[in-house]
């Protein structure tokens, strides 16, 4: 992000403290400890024309046009928030990531494991009396693919790599290899890579060079991989995700997130052969998780530094 | 295991070497391989009169009473060789472990983190078509107590120590911390770990000592924890558990392994709330496990060694 938007401290001190009305009690009592003073939630019909500070899941339309100095999103993802409207010139934008590296990283690896274990054949067979064995894999010497070298992907990375899986992240190539991964490739630079993995994760966020990123080149050229999506649904061409699923090339899929959601009882998605949807609940956001980014964001503006968390709204994360 | 019954090399060097009925062609020829040697497979009605090693699940009839210097089992667990009849005074008894470590250690990963991102639920959910968020347990923090502090128990602790998981063993306490766990407990000094733990793994092998060791008291001392067994089924009392199941104080189950195997349809095992079976399937031996062990105990006996996978008969691993 551009250092020009940071509000100066002494701007800070002096702004007005507004939650938005979805914004729950603990978090605004959590916001009231961090900073020592009173949070408002529920606004007039017009704008403050005081310099203010704001906490929320969007940015309420009462709200557009005043000196708005920082809104801080209860969630990890900006997009939405991003595309409901120019984002106020000055503004800075701060997320919640929380925990969510961490949470989205076992929710990945439950998944590689339930499919190395066959997790969700034994409970079936179970519910059957079924005594039968099911030969395992061993998750040891297999590749993971994965879309995203951020927080979240190097989480994900990490966690894999545990369980002695080869991590090749996809992500921009230059500088270090991120933390977690054994080697990254360019997103250009990807096809014998897709066409090895045995498991396909994107932890992408959506963006205007992200969506649709998955179409039918990617999905035609995996050989048998699963592929796991914690990132944005929309990142994902749904036709092309099925051909892959049909023609065998793509050997499965786990999909926390689709391109509309909630998925309806009639929706296709429900028939795509060896799916799970798991409903958008990889990533979620516990109250704690909001009051601690915020203070790490509080105090890191009192300093004078760019919070960890701020976003680059051109850029889109 | 005494040393006295290490076979010399030199009796080694001589010694015929045979392969019960049941092994398998490629591990015959990889034993070949690795001794240099012709390996005899089926036997006649007497036992040979020459010094013999032999390779296999079980001791055949036929062999016994002959001069059997070396016996290597191609399965980890021993029980059921040892409890079949004496053991032949002064012969060596080796096992193969192969990556079982390893393997146990995914399945008990797999599942515990099925558990806490409710992958059979969320199958479940799948097959009605239905979109709804589930809360997920961040597996980071809780607890798990092992029981079991050799191989195979620390190969899981420190796979769940991966996943932020703090890991209790039970085991002899004497001598260092082993690999993996945070701290070691007596078997008689674990009900305050049994009271708070989040996970209950049993690796224990099935021996005097341990047969019936999961009782009344061990499994209504649990605070709620989900119980997994990937030890020996008989180490467990069937009906204690489906008490503690039935009161909550044990919160579910994960068995492996079970007193009587297979389970037939009608078994009362199929019935116990919260309970998934998995026929065996946790610690399953590749043919090249076998062949590797092999391979290693007949170069350690080669050097005058003791190989790492030696068993003492009387303790019974």
């Amino acid at each position: 992000m551009s250092e020009n938007v940071l509000p100066a401290p002494s701007l800070l001190a002096q702004a007005r403290l507004l939650a938005a009305p979805t914004v729950g009690a603990s978090v605004v009592r959590g916001l009231e400890r961090v900073t020592g003073r009173p949070v408002e939630q529920g606004f007039s019909g017009t704008p403050p024309e005081e310099p203010f500070v704001c906490v929320g899941a969007a940015l309420p339309d009462a709200l557009r046009g005043g000196p708005l100095v920082w809104f801080h999103s209860v969630n990890a993802g900006t997009d939405t928030l991003l595309s409901s409207g120019p984002w106020p010139s000055g503004a800075l934008l701060t997320r919640t990531v929380g925990r969510m590296g961490e949470r989205i990283a076992q929710y990945v690896l439950a998944w590689v494991l339930a499919g190395c274990q066959s997790v969700p054949e034994f409970a079936a067979q179970h519910a059957r009396a079924e005594w039968r064995r099911i030969p395992s894999e061993l998750a040891s010497g297999q590749t993971a693919l994965i879309y995203g070298t951020g927080r979240i992907g190097s989480a994900v990375a990490g966690l894999l790599r545990g369980c002695g899986i080869r991590t090749v992240g996809v992500g921009r190539g230059a500088g270090a290899t991120p933390v977690g991964f054994d080697r990254v490739v360019g997103a250009d630079d990807d096809a014998e890579s897709l066409a090895s993995a045995r498991w396909v994760v994107s932890t992408l966020p959506l963006t205007p060079a992200t969506a649709g990123f998955f179409g039918a080149d990617r999905f035609a050229g995996m050989g048998g991989a699963t592929f796991i999506n914690v990132g944005r649904g929309a990142t994902v061409d749904m036709r092309a995700l099925e051909a892959g699923l049909r023609s065998g090339a793509v050997g499965g899929a786990v999909l926390d997130v689709l391109p509309e959601e909630p998925a309806v009882p009639g929706d296709r998605c429900w028939q795509l052969p060896r799916t799970v949807i798991t409903s958008h609940s990889a990533g979620i956001t516990a109250d704690e998780d909001v009051v601690t980014d915020f203070a790490a964001c509080w105090q890191a503006l009192a300093a004078g530094r760019v919070p960890g968390t701020a976003v680059d709204v051109r850029r889109g994360y």
